[in-house]
């Protein structure tokens, strides 16, 4: 390790390599805190031909990598391995070129999520994934787990904003796909990135879609006294063909800690859910949907409904959702984020089941879902240095997950496999699409250096036959 | 092949094998005319499971199979290859499951593209993509190609639209990816598989996403005594955020092929440019983003404007567009369609640079092109008897692919690379970002049976190293 720690400071400086043990320490994790391991090293590479050069090195001693953005993931995905390096893309937060005629931006991958917005502001453009962690998450990461947020209700998530990248291989090699291209040609290997959750590759730079800012936006903050009222409120929005930029739900134990924290709402006591419902367009459309909204929030017995236009205004009605997370640190001192998507229509009932499966196991759960895209994100508050309450959050997790699975639904919606689910992808997938994710995988990384144990369960690909002999 | 044929027989009945010579010149070519062989047998399965049987007895032969929807490809991806057998969607139409309130369709690979539309419009609901043969092509030649359409300019290509997948391995091994599951979870396995034309093994059923249906929609026709002024007025309608749901622009020599023919629309004679803009919303969005468009055309010099609302008044101002490549038949017998994509905001320079090329080589050029998404569609009428104007056609073709490239471009917007353009790949990508395209095909395909010679170069797959052995 010392030698490969020479080689590499002699390409990305004393600053761009770091061993000091001390200093590793907050590598070992990302957002999922059960898992930790200490990295050998990590990187911090400034650009892509210093990354480049870098993965040439570590190609060559054998050395598994792991990419890391700002480590705000939720599923494990930036854990670092067993004798591995971290690959940190903190120093690569240049923004390389805004087009706001063609409308796209070239970025390095570390530029963090708002910066990017904030820079194309001026031009009445804005990146328009945006997950929770906006404020520190980074592009390249939002890149590898194909992130989503509350708008992608209206815009969709990662995928459909990333028009081009520029990658670094396994053995140091340089593919630069980074061309804004309208549609893809050839095979999509850029859509096909998205989402590898960093098995394929390093990102370095990043080419992104930027889409108009909308003229008028209006925020409504509408309170319930049931839960699954709100959710049934929700299904009859969108079966209205509504197209409202965002729908998400706060349930009372999020209400509750949001109050007693510094996001304070000044949400009513009798509060069990609060819809938040933000619609966007010409002057019109907006007053249009507002007044068809406002009928079915009213059939549906909304307590109460409060309305925003100005910016301040909104970021009001916002602050309880955006700061939601951080609020429930006051419940308990570990949160585990579970992230399955089911069918909107079945919104209603697996909601119910979340709570129920928790409650059978006297755990603690909090509410906040992208309810227009079916994104349960369900909270299970515990503490981490207690070992049965850390086993029945496991069970209950994966009970959830299977649930949702069975309802049709989705391991993630956002937050993607990680270490986390690696393992449950056995439930959603049979074994010859695994098989066939690890060929694909397999065809970029073939010796599984690249964040090896993420993603994928580890039995299939230990199982994968090998391919047969070419004709 | 005779005892192939008589296994196949007994999984596809008499009726399912094709082996009569004379029925088998139909399937020598797909739309693009200038290529052609002739297939060993035609399959015609019925569902997943006969395609299965049957391709697990090809590969027992290590016969080479190309699959075919409806053949309207026009670049050459459903083309028979020497020795090969030919699966034809045709027998595979059934409409599975229509589910109109989580929104997704099941259907057989084989279904025609309108067809399905027509079912879903009962429940307000629509298939978006909306290729000009979607009266003939099917939902699984568009999965191959990741096609287009005028309306994919609001609603985005086919890659946009597949939620889900049956498909069918070379090995005969079924693959079930059809959960219509919200976001992509694992590697987007579906989303690479879009695009993939074949190479990667055949898709029998998909499961697709359907859109409601707008309140209103309005057509608007424009015309302008120059095609640079048609140009302008897009790129400021885009640059003004507005957001028709279709852009189309139909150039002097498409609008007299259309006037000579069925479907003529009684342009003016001055008309040097036919400018079509569809929008789509509630009544108000729609009548304000009307009158701002309207500014922006005269503000261009626009000859006159007609609009329409009701539906057979908004045929007839579509028929023009939508009977252009016909009407093209009447300037010559064959027809060369490029398909490249530009910045729309070069669309202006690229498209009388086009005009040059094929001026100076004596060709005629009718341009028609999806001007919202940059997507040109050069379409050089020749007669292919005619040896050196078949020289000057390709040789034009590739020049005209070279300057979009050069300038920002796609090779291809909605057509695919197929047979046609696959020298070309080489033009827009780097020898190490084919041999990453190459290696995730043989991550599908390892004895390059499936589609062989056709989306990547031949020489890119050639000279791919071997994989490095497994760590």
């Amino acid at each position: 390790m010392k030698t490969l720690a020479r080689e590499l400071k002699a390409i990305l400086g004393q600053a761009g390599v770091i061993d000091d043990p001390t200093r590793l320490v907050p590598y070992e994790s990302d957002g999922l805190a059960l898992y930790a391991t200490r990295p050998e090293l990590v990187l911090l590479p400034r650009d892509t031909d210093q990354a480049a050069r870098a993965m040439a090195v570590l190609a060559r001693h054998g050395t598994p990598v792991v990419a890391r953005g700002a480590g705000t993931g939720l599923a494990g995905g930036a854990t670092p391995v067993e004798n591995g390096v971290l690959i940190s893309t903190a120093r690569m937060r240049d923004i390389l070129e805004v087009d706001p005629e063609d409308r796209f931006a070239r970025v390095q991958a570390g530029v963090v999520n708002t910066q990017l917005s904030e820079v194309c502001r001026g031009h009445g453009l804005m990146y328009a994934p945006d997950p929770s962690s906006q404020m520190a998450c980074t592009i390249g990461g939002n890149v590898a787990n194909n992130s989503g947020g509350p708008h992608c209700f209206k815009y969709g998530a990662t995928s459909r904003h990333v028009l081009g990248l520029v990658l670094v291989t396994h053995a140091g090699e340089v593919i630069d796909l980074s061309g804004p291209w309208v549609d893809p040609q050839g095979l999509d290997l850029v859509g096909l990135f998205v989402g590898s959750e960093g098995t394929f590759g390093l990102a370095t730079e990043v080419t992104v879609k930027l889409v108009p800012r909308p003229p008028v936006v209006e925020v409504l903050l509408a309170i319930f006294t049931e839960l699954e009222a709100a959710c049934d409120a929700v299904s009859e929005i969108i079966a209205a063909r509504l197209q409202p930029s965002a729908l998400e739900i706060l349930d009372r134990l999020t209400i509750e800690a949001v109050e007693q924290s510094v996001f304070a709402a000044g949400y009513p006591k009798e509060a069990e859910a609060v819809l938040l419902i933000e619609l966007e367009g010409v002057e019109t459309e907006v007053s249009g949907s507002q007044q068809e909204i406002s009928a079915i929030l009213n059939k549906h017995g909304v307590l109460s409904t409060r309305s925003a236009r100005d910016a301040s205004e909104r970021r009001d009605l916002w602050a309880g959702r955006k700061g939601a997370f951080g609020a429930m640190g006051r419940i308990a001192p570990d949160l585990y984020v579970a992230d399955a998507v089911v069918p909107r229509t079945k919104l209603r009932a697996l909601v119910r089941r979340t709570v129920e499966i928790c409650r059978e196991r006297n755990l603690k759960l909090a509410n906040v879902f992208h309810a227009g895209d079916g994104n349960l994100h369900p909270n299970i508050c515990y503490d981490r240095r207690d070992p049965d309450e850390v086993r029945r959050v496991l069970e209950a997790g994966r009970l959830i997950l299977e649930t949702c699975v069975e309802a049709g639904g989705s391991l993630t919606g956002e937050h993607g496999v990680g270490l986390e689910k690696r393992e449950e992808m056995e439930i959603a997938f049979a074994p010859e699409d695994l098989e066939t994710m690890c060929r694909v995988r397999d065809a970029w990384d073939p010796d599984r250096r690249m964040n090896p144990g993420k993603l994928l369960p580890m039995r299939a690909c230990m199982e994968l036959r090998t391919p047969s002999p070419r004709a």
